[in-house]
Formats: C-alpha cells, structure tokens, sequence
C-alpha cells in the first residue's frame, strides 16, 4: 500500500445557500482543494453525499461534479453511507490513491438542505434508519436518539443537563469559525431553557442541518514534495457496521462499529489513546458525543459526559472537541460532514485553524457516523 | 497493485420479485457468491444501487447489507453512479482488494424497481440526466436517447430496422438464460411491429426494468490457491466520465467515456481488439449497443449497426454480445446491471454460461454505461 497525504483541503461555509446549487457548492470546495494542492488535474472524484436523489431529483453526482469542475473525463461516482457519506467517500478515495491505480483523488462531501420542507427532510433523513423495521413504525431519526438518549440517562443515572457541556463547547468553538453555521455561544442557562424537539433531546442537543460542502485532495506520498508546510499523513482509516435498526443490537447504548473502526484504526497508525491530540467526533446529538468518546475508548463505559463536565474537551483541555464547532455549531450538511470533520482535522495539524487552534496538534482523529451508529469511519491523520 | 481474482458469483433471477424486499435480493446474490468463492467471512460489501432513496425510502445499504448477511461489523458503502451503479461497486470494491487494505471483499448490485408506479420510475431513473438542465424540462431517460437515436439515423442514413439485429440477438440468447427476464425470442416481424415508446425507440428497442441482484466476490491473487477450476483475473478497470446532459458534449452521438475508459482497460490488459473473446455491452436502448461498439473500437463512426445486419454479435459470431440476453433480455434492474454482467462474463470464462456457452472464451469485456454515456466504466477479464 502507498502512503496517501491530504495535500488539500476547501470548504463553503454551512448555511443556507439560496444563491446556490449542489453542484455549485461541490464546485466550490473541490476547486478549492485543488488550489489548494497546487495541482490541476485529477484522476478522480469520489462524491459523499446522501440526499440528492431524494431532494434535488439529481444522482450522478460523480460525473456531475467531474464536468462541473472542467475535469472531465476523470472518473468518479457517489458514496452513500447516511451521515457518514462523507468519510465513506474520503476512504473511497484513499483506496484508490493507495492502491496505485490513481494518483490525484479529490473527494467531495456536498449536502443542500434547506431548499426542501421541514417534513420532506426529516422523512429523507430517516432513510438512514430501517425502513422495514423503523422507518414504517413512523419514528423520526431524532426520535430515535432520544430513546437512546432516555435510556443512557436512565441506565447511568444522568440528568439531562450533565449533556450541556457538549453543547456549550462546540457553540464557543463555532463562534469562531467563519465556516460555521451557528456563530452564537450559549450558556448553560440557555441549554436549560431550549425548546424541546423530542424528549430529551431539545434544541441545543441536536445539530442543525445546513448547506454545504467541504473537499480533500489526496496523492501518494512518493508525488508530494517536501515544502515550508507540513505533510498530513493518513495514518489510519478503517469502518465498520452495526445493524441499522437501533432494537436489532445486543447493547444498543454501545457504539460498536465506533470501537471496532477505532482500535482497527489505532493499530494502524500505531498509536495509544494518549497519543491523540484531539478529536472531531460526530455530535449529530449530544448523546452521540457521549457514545462516541466511550466506544473509542477515553471513557468508561457511561462515563462520557464527564468529560463534558470537566473540561477535558475544551480547547485548552486534555483532549479536545469538536474544535471549529463541530455538527453542533459549524452544522452538519449531512453527506458532507464527515468531510468538514477531516478538513478541521487538517486545518488543526497544519496549524491553520484560525483562533481555534490548538497549542499541540500532531496527531488527530476524526469520527463520523452514519445512521445511529451503522456506519461509522474512523480516520486518523498525523503531521509527517 | 495487487492482482485481484473474482473468486465468486452470485444472482438472482431478473423478475418482478414481489416477495422479496431489496435487502432479500442483495442477501441471496451476495451468499451465493460467498458459498460460490467458498468465503464465510467477508471484510467489506460494496453495494450499487441506485434508487433504493427514493423508491424504497431506504439508504445506508452498506450497513444494512452487512447486516443481513451476517456480516457485520464487516465494513461497507452504497455506491451510487446511475446505471452503471452495479460496475462502479466493483471498481470500488477492486481498488479496494488491490490496495492491499483489505482482502475478502464483496460487491453487490442491486435493484427493486417493480413495486412503484411507471411515472414513479420514470422520474426516478430521470435522476441520472441533468436535473437542472434537462430533467426541468420534462423529458424522460429514453426521450433523451430516442434524440440521440433519431439524430443517429439522419446523420448515417440507418432505418429503424436495422437496428433490429441488437434486440434480436438478445432475446436469442435470453431465452437460454434462466435468469433473464424476458425468455421469448423475437423475429424482425415482431421488432418492426413493436409499439412505439418514444420514436425512433419501440419496445423492443428498449430494456425492460425489472428487480434483481447480481454479486462478486474479490480476493488478491495471492490468497487464492489453484484448483479444479480456472482462476478468472480482472485484467483491465477504467472509468470516465463525460457530461451529463447531452447538448453540453461536443458530439452527442459519440460515447467519448466509452472510449477514454476502454482504451485505458486494454493498456492495463495488455490486449489489443482482435483479442477480445466476446462483449457484454450496454444495451439499455438498441442505439447504445451501436454507440457503445463504436466507441470501443468495434466499428467505424457510424457503422455500429453494421455488426448486427452481419451476425457478428451472435454466439457463432465474430464477437459475441449480451451472450445471456444483455440488458434487453436478462433485464435491466438499473443498479444491478453492471453486476449481471461481471458475473455473465465470469460464467463464459468459466464455461459454465450453459446453453450460451461459447467455444472460445478467454478474455471478456464488459461495459457498464450510467446516463446517457455520463458514467462508463470498462472491465476486462481473462483466464489465468
């Protein structure tokens, strides 16, 4: 296997982009990524994306996006992994820039949201549950994680504003970012007094969706020169699956594709846990960030709000979070997530991340999940 | 690069499979392939498909085909390119193999188009054009090609019944298909007295939808012992793209990603034409199997209906095409399709195609065409 190096990296900010279509927002950030990369022609785009066909009526998104950008005849085709498209995507491309077949892979994670009704979205979004199983019984995707939610709460005897924490850091994180979509810090009393949206989950616990996409530009180690900036490195990159119906899983308050993702990833690169410098963590809702932190292993199992609680996630803590707002605040475009989560993972490793970098930032991981907790990517990048 | 053997093979029969649900088809394709390569444990299912967003309301068929199977936390994506959704898993899935990251990898296509309502499907299968500059205008997936098809006829002076011989030839050979969807052979009688679609196309120049799934199962070369029965290698995989909406291309009756794909999977190969066994080509409409032969290097500009009037394509012929029936007669459940192929030119090399078998089968093309020519990809098999 070649070493691949993320040797670009663009985004759109996260809003809503009346003035702008799909294919104009994957436009956007993959030419940004290859000006980024100082390179002009790639071999391929591998597209992260999973509502387009729903609600743009528009598939073909790797063609679309090829021609778009002037690239054409590279090859390309869309991933769809729910939530997690667009980590799927980016280790579609990894595999092909590692395997030697293709050299420059651009990988372009794009959602458009906001143009459809409330209601068509949520039911586009719950194509990520069992549809036989789930979908059929009516529940909504936010329904779903509040009885996880509920049921986490009940099991480790936590109180609904132990989660605040989770929430209050990544809106002060977003704030500073001029690519989030909630630029608002909030409090705790704020978090208290949300509007409810599906008990317990209320609005200060779930993501906002948005508009948006984020791409990277990958090549083989043995392309990319030595310059003043440095080399990121994928050093791991690794998924796995769990059932998509929520009742179909022995434990269901356990993210088992997130450890199984994380320890494969981990031995990949060679690393312990203390290794990580920090993490970008897939904060659809907040008890998601709970689930996550325990199953990648820096918490005891129904311990993760601690973490919340104390700090740890800050910026200036032991391991941070969701350092440029996460799903929480820079929004979460869902296909193009997981991409966004990779491009702050650069941006952190190479130094760039504006007033929300990090005093050390070597090694860092990224985690994005697909369904509530299907498809989960875990990636983890390192300063060469 | 790893060399990458197609070790198994899997489908289902091409049929309106009223009891059975998506996720049952990709399941019985998929364990057939396994039980096929004798592979109980699988670390990746790669799964194209289409529709399943907007006509099953069910996304995240990574997971939820990993599930099924019993394999899970086996990782696993959707991947998404059209009707050439089915060969694009497989390219997905063999860069993964070669990449050395992963070793027993499945790729499934699969398709349930019959439980909606033709408008339904009509406008679903329209995703594959430009939704912005096409589809808003109302027009369907085969009015496009019958302007190609017509402009075809003017430019090189056919009539509509020398077309005639691309149906002809598949129904021949579907007939002796067991899994095709169509078993009736069809005379030139019935080709010029079929009802009109959308003219210059009839019915019996287009494919029939239909639900289906189709599976392979990859291994490296070097994990793979030598047996009974003859080792088939993917020799050649090449993609390309061209734009989606067909008054943007320079000239809308040549497939330029047919050739740019073809001609790199016959340098990977290290073939020439002549030495192609025989060809498994798109024939979603009778002017693409013409378009597709040109482009491929088969025939001349214009000529391409030229090998149909001469019997070429037949069994017996100079090089055989759709040797189980090909889209017209096996079927065409869209993201399955390129996956039927793979496996019907695995059958040949094999010599297990049954009554369709033919006497000299060595080296197989197969090309899987998404849009009208957006989208193609281009395999080449041979024995080992």
């Amino acid at each position: 296997m070649r070493e691949v190096i993320v040797q670009g990296i663009g985004q759109t900010r996260v809003e809503e982009h009346w003035d702008r279509s799909l294919r104009d927002l994957a436009t956007e950030a993959g030419l940004a990524a290859m000006r980024d990369a100082g390179v002009d022609r790639i071999d391929a785009v591998f597209v992260g994306n999973m509502l387009s066909g729903q609600t743009a009526r528009q598939e073909n998104l790797g063609a679309l996006v090829a021609d778009w950008m002037g690239q054409k005849p590279a090859e390309g085709f869309k991933v769809e992994a729910a939530c997690a498209s667009g980590a799927a995507a980016f280790r579609a491309a990894f595999l092909a820039v590692a395997s030697g077949a293709l050299d420059a892979v651009l990988a372009v994670g794009v959602e458009k949201m906001t143009e459809t009704s409330g209601s068509e979205t949520t039911a586009a979004l719950a194509t990520a549950a069992d549809a036989d199983y789930e979908g059929m019984q009516g529940i909504s995707f936010v329904g779903l994680n509040a009885l996880i939610m509920r049921r986490y709460m009940y099991e480790f005897g936590w109180k609904h504003t132990d989660f605040g924490g989770f929430s209050i850091n990544a809106h002060a994180n977003g704030a500073r970012n001029p690519n989030a979509r909630l630029r608002e810090p909030i409090t705790e009393r704020d978090y208290a007094r949300a509007r409810m949206i599906c008990e317990p989950i209320n609005l200060l616990d779930a993501s906002p969706i948005g508009d948006g996409a984020a791409a990277t530009l990958l090549l083989p180690a043995e392309k990319v020169g030595t310059g003043p900036r440095p080399r990121i490195a994928v050093a791991g990159s690794a998924a796995a699956t769990d059932s998509l119906a929520v009742h179909d899983r022995k434990d269901p308050l356990f993210l088992s594709a997130a450890f199984h993702s994380s320890r494969r990833a981990y031995a990949q690169a060679g690393i312990t846990l203390e290794q990580i410098d920090f993490f970008e963590l897939h904060d659809a809702f907040s008890i998601l960030s709970a689930l996550s932190l325990e199953a990648c292993g820096f918490a005891e199992r129904g311990q993760g709000p601690r973490l919340a609680l104390d700090g740890a996630i800050r910026l200036d803590g032991k391991l941070p979070v969701c350092t440029q707002g996460g799903l929480k605040a820079r929004g979460h475009p869902v296909g193009a997530t997981g991409m966004y989560q990779i491009v702050e993972v650069v941006q952190q490793l190479r130094g760039e991340a504006g007033e929300n970098q990090l005093a050390k930032a070597r090694i860092g991981l990224a985690q994005n999940i697909g369904g509530s907790g299907a498809s989960i990517y875990t990636h983890i990048f390192k300063v060469e």
